[in-house]
């Protein structure tokens, strides 16, 4: 099986969570940042879950498994221990739906990678099944590199990009310059500071 | 807009990408190893996807966009240069279907993040639009570090995981085999081939 990475927006999109355990709450934990619309199915559910839905973070719907649950989701986690209950999720799924089965990864089309946020930047890492330890030590070795002043530089390429962007530059000027902020002494927050006042001097110009 | 990292098997999903220009051409790249079956809906193609259409590797429609188009698609690919063709794609697409757009990326659902293979080994990069030339600085840079001889490494963890998970050792002992495989010396060949011997030894035994 090859696996496509891919950046999907969640925001407002039906997640369907079937399963309470702790395999369901690493799930949940994974998604409460991707806007999406939790709904967690299970007669019970783990504490970290229960106060997440107190807080109003998720919905829970306090019963066994049944189709209709599946309805409009967009994207289906099965996340039970009991394989019967997983195996009848699967079965429920309609064609072209988004599938993650946490107890066998085959049966589903979705994994979830190795990831880590910083600012603006995504860097995620999978070994396809050959090791998770692997891209678990892989990701924290990266977010190191990665810290948060990179963070903060990511966010200053943005800022720039949206400048140089919404000029009236040529489209070779607005690459040259573009090309330009990669230059390793940006890392630097005074060089950033001074470039965007420069960039706003000259575009509004 | 947050972006959540997944992993897709893209394999035997219908994937419709409109426009035959070069971004189509792209993202035709992206997609050859997927195994998605490719096809491209546009009167002119590139002669690129025009040589692989010929070696059978993707199915080209020639003609102008239809609603029908988009039948069964699991994924749809808006990359036409004609803003009014790309708009009636978007208003094409059903709801809860996974859309790229690229001359907007805020009106799809999906974006194709910087990334590289090396074996198992997979990592993407994002910066969500701030910066792509560092998205694909980054990519760079990493594909050094993680090289043919860090694929190799992955691929010595996947057969030692399979040999480890298929044995009758108990849960406990095949985590701690599991841990003890990412000591820095395994990157060693030498060391992988004596250890898999030890490990087919140990647990056929």
């Amino acid at each position: 099986m090859t696996l496509t990475p891919l950046m999907i927006d969640l925001g407002g999109k039906k997640v369907v969570i079937v399963g309470g355990g702790r395999v369901a709450e690493r799930r949940v934990q994974n998604l409460l940042e991707s806007g999406a619309l939790l709904t967690v199915i299970s007669p019970e559910i783990e504490e970290k879950i229960h106060s997440l839905w107190e807080k109003g973070l998720l919905n829970w719907r306090q019963k066994y498994f049944e189709a209709e649950d599946l309805d409009n989701a967009f994207l289906i986690i099965v996340a039970t221990n009991n394989s019967v209950v997983n195996q009848s999720v699967v079965q429920a799924t309609p064609p072209n739906s988004l599938l993650s089965v946490a107890s066998d990864a085959n049966q589903g089309n979705v994994q979830f990678p190795a990831h880590f946020k910083q600012g603006k930047l995504s860097v995620s890492i999978s070994t396809n099944g050959a090791s998770p330890l692997l891209s678990a030590k892989i990701k924290k070795h990266l977010h190191t590199i990665y810290d948060e002043n990179y963070g903060d530089y990511v966010d200053f390429l943005y800022e720039s990009r949206q400048l140089i962007k919404h000029s009236a530059l040529a489209k070779k000027e607005q690459k040259l310059l573009l090309k330009d902020l990669l230059r390793e002494d940006f890392l630097n927050k005074d060089k950033q500071r001074k470039k965007l006042v420069c960039l706003k001097g000259d575009i509004l110009k």
